[in-house]
């Protein structure tokens, strides 16, 4: 079999195939339309049972808005409001979420890299929110504005990567009063993709809005969304000021947020799968419905973090069996209500970028495509729970990401009859290495991936037995070296310096760490 | 959350849940039966587009036998031969393959390690065939048979492996020519699990039914399988008299052969995942029709072994996107003919087991549940392109398959209502910790994956920063120390010993290597 290569080669087309894995490839992939059908295990009936069971929770038990603007805005929706308890009546909720749309057009400020989303269309979005960074060297430490940079390059060159989020890392070396400026600029400078916005507080959401007005006008904004936040809710059934305020600032503007319970699997929910999805659901339910207050016909996606807790160490994991059903399960409810969905994709929990690693992230990944997501968050470099993100596992997950991206599009049917001719002229006991079907169809047929190893041993050992960390972080090394930043227009640019210089000056300067999920 | 297991623990049932966690659990888990429904990306229509260009292939181009006694049968039974050639009429092939069961029950030694199989029903079974081991030091060197004894035990420990399979490493140190019989002793003698049968040659195959024979005896033969053999087609449409032979062994005796056409996609397939199906089912579709022409009625298994192949070095590569879709859509085509399948699980291309090993695997395993494989082989120990078994990615393997397990049960509904009454007592802002619906439920909610380290970086730092690879052998150094033997009734042991013997001396020691996927 090792003269594969060499016959194809010989075959025909050698120095345009050797032309095409010489050059970098950084284009960006489209938006994913999904070809697999959804992997949905509930009948009706359970769905309507999980539906049922929300809306009790949401009448009965009532959600808590730690939010006196909320709780003023809820009693003029007409919930019943106790303290701070809020009881939704399921006729208010179905008509709240009736106005959200089931998709838009996400706009980059390149506008080939604009894209359809909700519905069949699926995008992946790196990770965020790592308070240590394995870099260049694999070595753990707190990471910088620097670092920050360089994952926002690199999502900028992965083409199954469709956005660069925002503090993939926290820059430990900027105050955190006004880190969120820097992390948008950096969002905004080192890539021309669509980009996550800063939840933080409601001010700092406030100032992403304002960067974004200048960067794509007011306009554009009200026309279609230009970034996404995310509202982390706390489990079980509460809101809070900090991610409400920042959630008004978005949604006043028509940015759409993610609208996240943060299950702790057992540990904030109910330990069992089915019963967890039906809290969560009442959770994320609740704060689409607030969307909706705040602005009639706003996006929003219904969110969620979803771990289950281990018992040993009290520790979220990552892509275990329950993880998948939850996915999948939420998937239908998402549907159900005819909403966008988030989920977290490629999450390890282990320490170094190890089999662990591998089969966790791997797992989560088959369960969030089978399950239909649209906005495929974490989508790269998230190990040791969220902890760390590995510079080494950052560029593998952007490759996963590619060939979930492979799978979830389906089979091609274009050529069936051509290659059924090829079958034909082959015959039993012979070969497909020198045929005009194989010469033109084998390089989009079976995906190759580069930072997989499928050498033989000699061949590897010879080459120095490099394992996938290191052959990892030469492929970062060199797509750095290769980057080209997509310029902003000068005006835009000093506009946005003008912005943040401004706003240092107003804002305190305070040290204290905040993360999503 | 580090206080979890302190609250949980507090909460009540401490010393039970205390002797759980210590207490080994090597309880072989029943033949899984999936709850979810399978992934199905073909519509009826493009289905029979398969099965008819698959039928054409059968009735125009033919599949060559190159085996004397295949040829003849062929002719006795209505089909055209045209020196080795067979052309198979599509309404013949129909009528074969209408009398392979859709399912049976496996007979294991212990009655209660019999398996259902077939329909809904699924299990794991190690792989079969490195020509290396990864040892318990992870040295890669040759085996003997005293590593595949180990790996015996292995299998017979873990809960989710259902089977031993048989060579799961080859064991050097024994004449290739006496090997089958050593190997097959190994897999009645150091587990009662249901095993399989070596089909390296029709004389080696015959041995294996007679030992099955003083195990089993006759009569139970012919009332349910006790085994399983493996027969590769080489692709593209050939079957050789090596195969044939072992298949015509098992066949007559009504043991079921997986027919499996090798697929090296693009190098003996066109490069092209629908055409690539479409020959794959033909040379399937050939050889289950010639089962039911040795034995109308027995039991069969339509089989593969899927790759696709490295352009730069053409090796088999594992876990890329298109062998997933090509798993979904040989699904959809074995169920469509109502017949049993196989596939491989869990296969790594690394050359140690890293995080490419963790994803390939993964990777592997989901496209394999969803897509509702039966007989689910190779499912521990596989890298290196099948050419070592790494003992620390078997256990590793092993309790992925239990995780896999557990997803492809689906969720249950059981306590859903009781749960729910849990949300209403914790309420907003409170948690499920101490809630006797958690403590009742906990354990069996959310798996706890032994091998998977989530403790906290400061934690595993000053448990000395142990990686998955050393955790892995650890835990089967004392999965070994605590291994009890299923001890052969005296008399069949020493039938089976006599037996090996005598043959020792009746066939002439030979130095060769053959292996099957």
């Amino acid at each position: 079999m090792s003269d594969l290569s060499i016959r194809t080669a010989r075959a025909g087309g050698r120095g345009a195939r050797r032309a095409m894995r010489a050059a970098p490839d950084f284009e960006m992939l489209p938006s994913l339309k999904r070809g697999l059908p959804e992997c949905e295990p509930m009948t009706p009936e359970q769905v309507r049972r999980i539906d049922e069971a929300s809306m009790a929770i949401l009448e009965e038990v009532g959600v808590i808005f730690r939010d006196e603007i909320a709780l003023a805005d809820w009693k003029r929706a007409g919930a019943k409001v106790v303290g701070e308890r809020v009881y939704l009546d399921r006729h208010l909720v179905r008509e709240l979420i009736s106005t959200i749309p089931s998709g838009w057009s996400y706009r980059a400020r390149n506008p080939e890299k604009s894209l359809p989303f909700g519905g069949k269309h699926s995008i992946f979005v790196p990770m965020t929110g790592a308070p240590f960074i394995r870099d260049l060297d694999d070595v753990r430490r707190w990471p910088t504005i620097a670092d920050l940079n360089m994952f926002h390059k690199l999502a900028h060159m992965s083409p199954a990567l469709h956005s660069t989020a925002h503090h993939i890392v926290e820059p430990m070396d900027i105050k955190v009063s006004h880190r969120h400026l820097h992390i948008t600029y950096s969002s905004m400078k080192h890539s021309d993709k669509t980009f996550m916005g800063m939840t933080t507080s409601g001010k700092n959401a406030e100032d992403v809005m304002a960067m974004c007005e200048i960067l794509f006008g007011r306009e554009a904004m009200e026309e279609t969304p230009v970034t996404t936040g995310n509202c982390n809710g706390n489990s079980p059934l509460v809101w809070d000021e900090t991610m409400l305020s920042a959630m008004r600032a978005f949604v006043k503007r028509k940015q759409p947020v993610l609208c996240s319970p943060f299950v702790l699997g057992g540990a904030n929910t109910p330990a069992s799968v089915a019963p967890a999805v039906a809290q969560l659901n009442a959770e994320a339910l609740s704060a689409l419905a607030y969307t909706q207050v705040i602005r009639k016909g706003a996006p929003a996606i219904y969110g969620h973090y979803l771990s289950t807790v281990s018992m040993k160490s009290g520790a979220p994991m990552a892509g275990t069996p329950e993880i998948s059903l939850m996915n999948f399960m939420i998937g239908q409810m998402a549907r159900f209500y005819g909403v966008p969905w988030r989920t977290s994709n490629l999450l390890g929990g282990a320490k170094t970028f190890d089999a662990q690693a591998g089969y966790e992230s791997a797992m989560t990944m088959n369960a969030v495509l089978h399950a239909g997501a649209n906005y495929i968050w974490h989508s790269a470099g998230w190990n040791e729970a969220g902890m760390h993100c590995s510079t080494a596992k950052f560029v593998v997950d952007a490759e996963m990401c590619a060939m979930g991206y492979r799978m979830a599009e389906g089979p091609r049917w274009d050529d069936f009859d051509e290659a059924m001719g090829a079958v034909r002229d082959v015959g039993p006991g012979g070969h497909y290495l020198g045929h005009p079907h194989t010469l033109e169809n084998f390089e989009r047929a079976f995906f190759m991936p580069k930072m997989f190893d499928n050498n033989s041993i000699e061949q590897w050992q010879a080459e120095g037995s490099v394992e996938i960390t290191e052959r990892a972080l030469t492929h970062a090394k060199k797509l750095l070296a290769d980057y080209e930043e997509p310029k902003l227009d000068d005006g835009v640019n000093e506009a946005l310096l003008d912005y943040i210089a401004r706003r240092e000056r107003e804002i305190p300067a305070v040290d204290e760490l905040n993360t999503e999920h």
